[in-house]
């Protein structure tokens, strides 16, 4: 398999959890900066133009919930979910699309506001509200979704490699994470584990 | 199961979903025009203050693609996804990913802008560049991720709830459907299907 992954954005979840499920792959980091994830090659395998991507031998996936989810079902001896409960599976799919649909989106409005508006006016105002919509979710989530230790509960999950890629991202959205204790203790958690340091080594790198 | 549901919102696919597979529900048809997402009953349900919720004998589910997977994993004899192949699933979870967190969000700054904004300038600029968006998801959809006959090829499945569900919107959103031919004959389709039909004369009444 061969995962196109970007520094500091959300592939870093899906990188996480295929070095977890002890996965062969190769991966090609790509620079949203220099706009890689425009060219050619690229959209001739992500025509969204986004990352990431997941070149598996049957063909490409996209979006992190799914790409999470399916290194879950090819490697169910690394227990990254709960793949034998059909309503434990749902809450984590629920989860991973809490982040995806509403927390990656009240982030992308900070830099990315062109997405949906043409002046430069409306991109300073949604940059302005990111701290506000971000402290929101992540109240949500400590209050509501993150069950402690880890996401789910006692077991690590592709959830929390979600998580602490999204909240990796609180202090340069104008989130205080000091008012998030559960956030910033698992946040710690996860940073602890092999593979995350191996991970995080090998970005630094 | 207790399903929330509001007219005109993307709760419709769950309630296809279920339809489809024959389970025993009881639906509740929510007005957010009168504000019923925020009344506390609801938001002790769903603090997110959203559509779809679905109220299980094992707790509340929310996310319409956790919603989606739930219902298809749970009545497996309905053959609503792919389940035995993981890869096949996170094509179908891909998918639903993408109508939830890139077209219905496309879709929601229509009139929603002030989740992400706050001046008035904002809001207009917002809604004037959906017809450019919502136009491009669905160039994407009709070139590249559905298949034909239906989403995922030859069977139906839970994407074909959500797409009917967000191709209803094209007109409203300044999309011209007839640009899109593919989308359109699929979701004449889908609104031909017994449990749409029923479900559509139910939302009617």
């Amino acid at each position: 398999m061969k995962l196109f992954h970007a520094r500091g954005s959300c592939s870093l979840a899906s990188l996480i959890a295929l070095e977890e499920a002890g996965a062969a792959y190769e991966l090609v980091v790509m620079s949203t900066k220099a706009g890689d994830q425009r060219r050619p090659e690229y959209l001739a395998v992500n025509p969204k133009s986004r990352v990431p991507a997941l070149v598996t031998e049957r063909g490409v996936l996209t979006e992190t919930p799914a790409i999470l989810a399916f290194v879950a079902q090819s490697f169910p001896e690394a227990r990254l979910a709960p793949l034998d409960d059909p309503f434990a599976f749902a809450e984590a799919q629920a989860f991973n699309s809490y982040l995806c649909a509403t927390v990656h989106v009240a982030h992308a409005h900070r830099h990315r506001g062109y997405r949906w508006a043409d002046q430069e006016a409306s991109f300073a105002d949604m940059t302005a509200k990111v701290p506000e919509n971000m402290t929101a979710c992540f109240g949500l989530i400590e209050q509501s979704l993150l069950k402690g230790p880890f996401v789910l509960g006692e077991a690590y999950s592709i959830c929390d490699a979600y998580l602490f890629t999204v909240a990796d991202w609180m202090e340069g959205d104008g989130v205080d994470p000091t008012a998030f204790p559960k956030v910033l203790a698992h946040r710690e958690r996860v940073s602890a584990r092999p593979a995350v340091r191996k991970v995080l080594a090998e970005r630094a790198a």
